[in-house]
């Protein structure tokens, strides 16, 4: 469990950190991003976000684009950034496009060949990451909570809904919620998972609710409007509907004007951070 | 004076677009960015801040990383990025150093080859790019603002300096505040201007500051005390003599265990942007 140092940069009173290490879950080196904010200690652990991107990205995106440094440090939450995928696992084709594979890991742990030995990126986030981190920071592992873009909103939907007592509070932007209805979906699970469309659930949020997998906390979804994605990829109808049939508390923020970028999350990242910490500080 | 659209992104109510043009001083296609704020229009223009990357950077690295765009929204001012040289202006080794050439145009107008004909950023951020871009966003010229960050520091230290009346405030993070007496200043202003140093006075903000060319109102400087360059290549006291023997009001914040990097900058980019709103919105 040795964590290799990239670099440490001192950020609104706290450390913001690009580190690296040797994975288990995917048998490669892995990257992630840590920002502790000012006044956490051993003594004093602080409540932690995940924070999960989106295709293409890596592990320096959200840090570097989301604005959310500054909420952190302001609330007193840790922030955690792992990569979208693992990398240079030397699956024929990994590279070949923008969503499947390397940048497109969609967090989950995949059952076929090739993806199979290293694309285990569910296991990494589920299990092996938290208990790095949490025990090489001053992280508070009781308080927990996850978020994401995009595919990483599909990712901080579907472990939060899995694990309600690991995850304590959830939110997204402008999420995959119902991937095994969508182009970007069923072309990862189909060949991450295999045909079987049944196995998908486990890894689809509306999905998981559908069959009674709920939250106790509301989840807080931002939804450009003029999102290039929202009537392909994203449908956020999907989880609406799933929401109400299961009970599951949402607050879905429509956002006129919006699109699917790191310029419309900014916007709002101050939001998301406060329903976080107003969640995990109350535990 | 066409301008074409790369993209617009709706952000804090506002508007970030990323656009290009074909600019008679560089004779050059050149990229900037512009960020209007929510309520700026043609009947009321709001004030601009200028603001000039570093080493290494293009247009879309100070909208990106500063973390500005939120406190622009709420002061109501506009945000305009240059780029930081002229591109593709196929000079031989203008991609050899990162100190020189692309990426490193000094905001100066080269007076030798093989620089002389495209390297003409003074011209083009003094006149050119405010006259366009002016004109075709609500933004009001007589309320003009000018800030960077280390090789942007310096071209807001000097153009500021040397126009007063056009510039209207002025802040820096981590500026190159006497290139005539460091490495990256002697390498660029001995490429661009010669062998006479005499005439690199021109370019050169301690310089200026020393032959009279003071500003008006208090120039705000960040600088962090465990920034790589500081005793290398940035060297503040130079600029603190200077405005103490010139008169120029000048705040020197020196901040413990920043770095020359954007966490640094966004951790205190707040400050720099209600500097420019108090000055601007006051006349």
């Amino acid at each position: 469990m040795t964590i290799e140092t990239r670099s440490e940069h001192r950020c609104f009173g706290g450390t913001l950190g690009l580190y690296s290490h040797a994975s288990d879950a995917l048998g490669l080196k892995a990257n992630f991003a840590v920002f502790v904010p000012p006044g956490a200690t051993a003594a004093a652990p602080v409540p932690v976000v995940y924070c999960l991107a989106g295709l293409t990205c890596t592990e320096e995106t959200f840090v570097i684009k989301a604005n959310a440094l500054r909420f952190a440090a302001e609330h007193g939450l840790a922030l955690v950034a792992p990569d979208t995928s693992p990398r240079g696992a030397g699956v024929a084709g990994e590279d070949a496009s923008y969503d499947l594979g390397t940048g497109a890991g969609f967090y989950l742990d995949a059952t076929q060949e090739p993806w199979a030995t290293h694309y285990r990126m569910g296991t990494y986030l589920s299990d092996e990451l938290p208990g790095l981190v949490e025990d090489a920071f001053p992280l508070d592992p009781a308080r927990r909570g996850i978020m994401g873009h995009s595919m990483g909103g599909h990712g901080a939907l579907v472990h939060g809904l899995k694990a309600p007592g690991f995850w304590r509070s959830i939110s997204a932007f402008a999420p995959i919620v119902h991937p095994a209805a969508v182009p970007w979906g069923e072309k990862a699970l189909g060949a991450y998972l295999g045909p079987d469309r049944a196995l998908w659930n486990a890894w689809d949020a509306t999905a998981l609710l559908n069959a009674g997998h709920t939250h106790p906390t509301s989840i807080m979804i931002d939804q450009g409007e003029s999102d290039q994605f929202l009537e392909r990829e994203l449908q956020p109808h999907h989880l609406e509907a799933a929401a109400r049939t299961s009970g599951q508390a949402l607050t879905l923020n429509r956002r006129p004007g919006y699109d699917h970028s790191y310029w419309f999350i900014q916007s709002f990242i101050g939001d998301h951070i406060a329903h976080h910490a107003a969640i995990l500080k109350s535990l």
